[in-house]
């Protein structure tokens, strides 16, 4: 267990990078954290250039944004390397970084899937090389609830995508207890903030697209459908995913829809969320008959879920609700540095 | 076929009422529509002192509210009497209404349900007299879509609710055709602007409730199960259904997920769908792979429906888009009565 | 008085441009619009594969966009060109489509100022040129309320700014009747949704910039200024306008706050107020007391106007709304048509 | 100076008492503070059932509301009570803790003014009797930014309006500095998020009014007034202000128009603002050119202040924006807690 550790970020100007630098800013364990631009930039941005709303706050001290140079890294005294970076600048730079013996926790889709049947939806240029094969061995699926003694010195982390976290938890410990007849069909119905697009201007981030509207997109084929696949170890065809756009800033509220094996109480599958998140500080479990609702975890890094089964017993409704910018990415990134070195899971997160 | 009818309404005041009055005021077969405030009622209540953007409108041409006296109907020269009452209130006005031999189209949730099981959800007072029954024997679920025959020249229409109007015509053509394993379930996941839970304030229209959230509620009880249950012609077993609240102000979005029989192909759905809605000015089909969204439909009557097939081809999920108000409530009745007294379909509602 | 007219969009794609062929689809003395794209372009784009919501409405009989040529509107039948595009394009296609006998109507910048220091701001590349400055003397303001008699007739229709039209029509009768000191100053706090900033994605239009904020923007700068001095008579430095973006779809409030002469009354206020709009049909009038709010005239032709004063009588402040795509561009636009044309002014538009 | 402090919150189930809450929960300078509810109720009402987004925080810690007994509260040993309580029960409270020997920091306006004149629009009932005159002497304004040094110490502090604390921060450093014309009229047109309605549904918190809108209210009449003509010591008609009910949940924007005395620089008065708030943690003075907007001061205790000054010069336009249920409530609250017991002023808010 370290005392504290040297965290650095590459992507702060975008949302999830944003709440990274102010997580770690405000960290106990984590030393004055860099702030990095692309590689060979030399152009000296100023973070509170483009977010004024951290000026005067403790974000604000790690203003700089630095060039981004592997080589000096270690120099730089960095211990983790934060990367909320396109995948395809995750596929590049991760391998990079790992090199010159710097921890990276990814928040890109570059390294969470095992099968490459669930990687071909990427197009990644290396798919299939001996190299990414090997790194790919070594990336751990960055979620504390699933994978907490793999991720302790963890060298890579995958961070897990947003609509995936809401999903997987929310079904995890129900699957894992052999309740659910996932060849009946599982449903996902997901629902995210606009945030979840990311910064770039575009048709559909248009206030007048976005707001005062509701649209599905992505249906049968998200990319975020290979994790639920890979984690919950359940067939493709077993689950059927579909996103929708909210008209919210910040929040995923995901309606999951089982059906159940004979003879499950209520009592039972409660009692089966609550052993399996016991140890779990970022998921809070409501009780038989409340729901979660997606301002209750606004700003937050906890997942809440909460279930309703029906009339004859044979069906549940699963509902979880995240923050897409913290559990559903930064604040889950950061639990996973927790994790990796061994500090309280909830640390700098409450 | 008449060439024009004296339309009154009951319950201007709510949103679903305004959109009736707008909507008759603007109709080219309706006479100057009546509105009426309760019965015995006297306060000369101005509807443009509530809606102060109908001043100067059509609608405002029938602003003030007239007290109602059902026995009065006949000689004021009322055709059609529209009921946007709370169900109570219909359970016990539409029999006083058709007594004094003016057909109503009722918008509430009191003479939708054949199956007194059904109905049971409401704890109608008078549940189960005769004369109930004798009413009920006569209401005809006014979704012209369905029912387009028995609706012209009838006496009490039950105008559907606004989630069953988007569940139904979304799923009704692929039931009917028998493509769906209905018994492998059928999850009806839907979204609402705030509109539909009515004018009056409560804690979940708080402005600092709805918006920036999303929340389930009603889950496995909410009354319009039983219009599905009924039109659809499926066990209530086989019906999921969820409502979420969103933060809107009109439209609901359903997204539908149901089995398919082996080997209908995405062709065959998109004829069962075209071929079903080939006569139905109000439905609009979405060609393969576009899928409807909520601001296509919102301020109109159209329901707007689309659908994808999972890619090994046994799942599909259906959208199907509507405002709430109109095609989900007013607009709707509107178009029953077009159907009731033979003209356009459409007529007063592009 | 002409029966019915033929008239021709450029620039249906956008906001604006959709709204017009909405309402000349609906209007009763059009005869079928047509729908035109850039000079020269051969894209056959279907006005209905940008706005899914048109389909089955009756602007989407008016679906196809043929491409622009101007030597042949005259042979095409067209009487009035309306013109949705960026000024800098309105500046040349306007001589052509004089020059080739039809009338224009311009929703752009380009016309509306005859000061060549108000018209600065724009940096026209023919500015001072002898045609433009010939072109410009024949164009007259499109604002019926002030210029109802000129307007008949008319060949070129400067369309006035949104933001122009909501303080000019708040102003005008006071400041004509003289009751107004202006040089005490008279400031202009507007507030505009989010389609005033046009159909591009930008960092501003971006759901997460526009949504749960306020920013105000353009102060002291904006180009609607020259047109608040040129049509009110006032200086310059007299007037103060600033315009903020609300996280609305639609609609402009403009506060506006006046000295006034000493021994007006609240009742004198009244009465120039009504006196002055009393043959406007466009124009709502609010009693004394009562304020106009955004959503009283969205999606309407209306200009809803009220006013306070303050207890020792010396300071009005004057409430003005409209909807910035309708009075505030499109709805203008064909009120101006009816005026040019001897039709009823508010002939399809209420 | 104290090490640390015993502070308890009477109101903590509306808006600005659940931030106080989690701000005093998490505050390094407060031991755990208590939870009230009304004097005598003596119902175990738990804050996280109101509130379920505070489970699992720090703020759920003081999830108990126990019973205000004022007789209790030195044996409790709260050395603070924080009133979010209406103005009423404030009048009726501050006095008996007050007597108990315990500070209080009112957040109601049952003490912000001095005058007579000014406080008439609130109709105490106790106005004018003697105790609330002695009261209202001991009462200190609370604002650190113009009073810190009377704050310190103080036992009754009237934490300042939410409007009236944005205005007042915009206006003292130039009236102070004696450059503005007060004389010639100062126009405060602000604009404020949903929040600071308060909690309790009514017409104009439902999301159906709220949403889509915006509406002036309370002109030449808002509460407020009073304190803007008592801080900046200006006459009552020399301000006019006008409140707006914005679309968003949190924050206000405040646009300020002066008149400037001759001859006054930008860099004049960018001078005078940024020595005024040399020693102010909280007040963030944005550089010339450039103007603040809501979303930088949400969730934040900052007050954001920019400027623009006309070309000729003589007037000003002065933006300011803070998060209403922060700097303009709870969190000002909670900065004058730190100056009253000498902690650091920012202590806790950042």
């Amino acid at each position: 267990v370290s005392a504290a550790v040297k965290a650095a970020v590459v992507g702060a100007t975008g949302y999830a990078g944003l709440e990274l630098v102010r997580l770690l800013a405000a960290h106990p364990r984590t030393k004055a954290p860099l702030v990095f631009g692309r590689p060979g930039d030399t152009s000296a941005t100023k973070l509170s250039s483009i977010y004024p709303q951290i000026a005067g706050t403790e974000a604000a001290e790690f203003d700089e944004m630095l060039p981004l140079d592997f080589s000096q890294l270690k120099s730089q005294g960095v211990d983790v390397l934060f990367l909320a970076t396109p995948h395809e600048q995750s596929r590049e730079w991760v391998p990079e970084a790992l090199a010159h013996g710097v921890r990276v926790i990814d928040l890109s889709g570059a390294w969470r899937l095992n099968e490459p049947a669930n990687r071909a939806v990427y197009k990644f240029e290396d798919e299939g090389s001996e190299s990414a094969n090997r790194l790919q061995a070594q990336a751990i699926y960055g979620m504390p609830e699933l994978h907490r003694e793999k991720l302790a010195g963890a060298n890579l982390v995958a961070n897990p995508g947003c609509y995936a976290t809401s999903i997987i938890l929310a079904l995890a410990p129900l699957v894992r207890a052999g309740v659910v007849n996932s060849e009946r069909g599982i449903i996902c119905d997901s629902k995210s903030g606009v945030s979840g697009a990311g910064k770039a201007p575009s048709a559909t981030t248009h206030f007048m697209y976005a707001a005062e509207n509701l649209s599905a997109y992505g249906i049968y084929a998200h990319r975020h459908t290979g994790e639920l696949v890979e984690q919950l170890g359940v067939c493709r065809e077993c689950i059927t995913f579909t996103p929708h756009l909210l008209p919210i800033q910040r929040g995923i509220l995901s309606t999951i829809y089982v059906s159940l094996k004979d003879g499950v109480s209520v009592a039972e599958l409660q009692k089966i969320f609550c052993d399996f998140y016991a140890t779990s500080p970022m998921v809070r479990m409501h009780r038989v008959g409340q729901l979660p609702q997606i301002q209750h975890v606004a700003h937050t890094n906890f997942c809440d879920i909460g279930f309703a089964v029906s009339p004859e017993g044979r069906r549940a409704t699963v509902v979880s609700c995240l923050d897409n910018l913290l559990k559903g990415a930064a604040g889950q990134a950061v639990q996973n540095m927790n994790v990796v070195f061994g500090f309280d899971e909830a640390e700098g997160l409450r």
